[in-house]
C-alpha cells in the first residue's frame, strides 16, 4: 500500500485527509506543515503516524511514496520541486502552477526523474466525466452546439484571493474550473478565447470567458469569487439540454428535451469526497509505471495554464512568480 | 377604446390577435396581410371587423388608431415609416429595425408627427420586470455582481432565421433579448461589450456576448438559433442569486441563499399570452399624450440598437437594409 504524505495543513489538506484516511489504495502516512506543532495536532486528528514541522524533514523520510501538495497554487512549482528532487512522486493541487512556464518545467523535471506528477483537478478524474461524455455521445440531446457554466463563490475573507503575492484572483483559484470543464465537453482544439475580466484591488475578481472549439462549438462562461453562484454547467443541443449541477463537484446530471421536460436525472455514485478518484489514479498510474495519469495527461495541463496565461495576458494582469 | 390593426398574418400575428380578442382597452378591429384571402381569414378566425390585401389600403382607414407591426424585423423600418405617415400610433416588434439608424430616423419621424412608437420588446413591459427589481432592491441577495443567461431555441427549419435579405442571425432575433436583459437588471452605464459569433452559412448562429456595466458590474449571455437552451437567467450576489426560468417570458422566480437552498419562489400573474402588457402601456401612453412608453424609452431602443451594431460590427457582419 503506497504511504502518502500531505504537504501544508490548510482547509483542503484536512478535505484530503479525511479522504484517505477512508481509502483502501493508500495510507494516509505523513503531515508537513511550516508549524510543528500545527503539523501534530493533524496527524493526531487523523491519525497519521508521522507528522513534520518541515517540508525539507518530510522529504527526509524514505517511506514516503507520494505527496499531496495542498499549498496556496503560488507555492505549487516550487513545492513540487523540492518532492520530485527528493525523489516523490507528486499529486499537486490546482491551479497546477501559476503559469505554463513553471508547468512545463516541473513536468519535464518529472519524466526526467521517472516520476508521477499530476494535477489535482478533480473533475477530470471522476466518474461524472464519464457519465456526461455517454449522455453527449448517445445522442441524448442531439447535437451539441454549446454550453455555459458559471462557478463562484463569495471569498471576501478569503485573503489569498485578493493577494497579488499569492496570485490571487478568480481565474486561478475558480475559472480553472471553467477552462477545464468547456475542453473535457469539445476536446483540446481550441480555436478562439475571448475574456475580460472586472478587477477589484488588483485582481481578477469575475471573469467573463468565451473559448470556441473545433466545429464551432462554443463556451460561454463566468466565474466570480464576490457573489454566492449556482454553480450550473448546461451543456445545449439540437434535441435538448443537459444541467450539470455544481460543475465543481457534479451532484446531478439532468437531461431536459426540446419541450423543456426533465426526461432523465443521473446522479454520480456515492463517494467520500471525491477526492478520493483523483487518489485511485495516481496509485494506479504509479503501480503501471506510468509517468502521467490518462485522466489529465500532461499536455492537457499546460494547455489549459496556457490558456490562463493568454487571458491574463489579455487583460494586462501579470503574476509575480516565486522561485 | 383603441382601435388596433396587425400589420403582417404570420404567427406573432396571431399571438397578438389571440390577446387583444381577450382585452378591454383595445378593439381588436383590422388586419393587413399581403393575400387578402389569407387577411380575411384571419379577421374571420379571430372577429376582427376589417380585413385588407394591402397595408397601403388598410392604412387609409380612419377608424385604425393603433398598429402593431409584425412582419419580419426587416421590414420595421419600411412599415413603421408607412404607419407614422398615414398617421397611425405604432407598436413595432423587436428587434426594433435592423440597425441603429434606421431607428433613430423612425423614432425622429414619430416625434415630428407627434405620434407614439414604441418597440414591442415584451419582457420591459411585464410584471416580472418589477418583481425581479424589487427582489434585487430589497437586498434579497445581498450586493449584485454579475448575472448570466441564455436564450436559445432550435430553428434550423425557419428559413429567415439563415436568410441574410431578411436580417437572419441569432443577435436580432434572440441576443436582443439577452441586451435587453442585462440593461434591465444593471442599467443603461454600459462601459463595455465583448462578443463573438459562431457563422453558419453567412448568419450569426451562437453569439457569446459580455456586456460590463458601472461599478464593474457584468453579464455573460448566450444566444443560439440552433439548439434548445433553457433561457435561464441567474442574477449573482454576495449572499444567494435570482434564478428566472425562461428569460423570455418569465415563469419562476426563485431566490436561493449561500447555502443552494430555495428561499423564495415568485409567480409572476396569470396572463393571457403576456402581449397584453405591451398594448396596455400603448393604451396608457397614448390617453396620457406620450409619444414613448416609460418602460421603454425611445433612446433605450437606440441604445440596445447601438450596442448590437457594435457588435456585429466586430464581427464583420454587414446586414443589407431595405429602404
Amino acid at each position: 500500500m503506497l504511504k502518502m504524505a500531505i504537504m501544508g495543513a490548510g482547509s483542503i489538506a484536512n478535505k484530503m485527509a479525511a479522504t484517505i484516511t477512508k481509502m483502501n489504495d493508500v495510507e494516509a502516512y505523513a503531515i508537513a506543515a511550516r508549524d510543528a506543532g500545527r503539523a501534530a495536532a493533524f496527524a493526531e486528528k487523523y491519525g497519521f503516524a508521522k507528522s513534520y514541522g518541515s517540508y525539507e524533514e518530510m522529504l527526509k523520510d524514505p517511506e514516503v511514496q507520494l505527496v499531496y501538495i495542498a499549498t496556496p497554487h503560488s507555492h505549487h512549482y516550487k513545492c513540487t520541486k523540492m518532492c520530485l528532487e527528493a525523489g516523490k512522486h507528486v499529486l499537486c493541487e490546482k491551479a497546477f502552477t501559476v503559469n505554463a512556464e513553471q508547468a512545463k518545467e516541473i513536468l519535464k523535471q518529472a519524466e526526467d526523474k521517472k516520476l508521477l506528477l499530476t494535477e489535482a483537478i478533480w473533475t477530470r478524474y471522476m466518474p461524472s466525466r464519464n457519465i456526461i461524455n455517454k449522455l453527449i455521445a448517445d445522442g441524448t440531446i442531439g447535437e451539441v452546439t454549446s454550453l455555459t457554466a458559471n462557478l463562484g463563490y463569495e471569498l471576501s475573507e478569503v485573503k489569498r484571493i485578493w493577494d497579488t503575492q499569492l496570485a490571487g484572483g478568480a481565474l486561478l483559484d475558480v475559472g480553472v474550473y471553467l477552462v477545464n470543464f468547456a475542453s473535457m465537453v469539445f476536446g483540446k482544439d481550441l480555436e478562439h478565447v475571448q475574456s475580460e475580466a472586472v478587477f477589484k484591488n488588483g485582481v481578477d475578481m469575475i471573469d467573463n470567458i468565451n473559448m470556441t472549439f473545433a466545429g464551432g462549438k462554443t463556451a460561454s462562461m463566468q466565474c466570480n469569487v464576490h457573489a454566492v453562484q449556482n454553480r450550473q454547467g448546461t451543456i445545449f443541443g439540437t434535441k435538448g439540454y443537459i444541467e450539470i449541477t455544481n460543475i465543481n463537484n457534479p451532484e446531478k446530471i439532468k437531461v431536459f428535451n426540446d419541450q423543456y421536460e426533465e426526461v432523465l436525472c443521473c446522479t454520480p455514485p456515492e463517494q467520500i469526497t471525491g477526492y478520493e478518484y483523483e487518489v485511485e489514479a495516481c496509485c494506479k498510474a504509479i503501480e503501471e509505471g506510468r509517468l502521467e495519469c490518462p485522466e489529465m495527461p500532461h499536455k492537457e495541463t499546460i494547455r489549459v495554464m496556457e490558456i490562463m496565461d493568454e487571458m491574463r495576458r489579455s487583460w494586462g494582469y501579470e503574476i509575480s512568480t516565486m522561485k
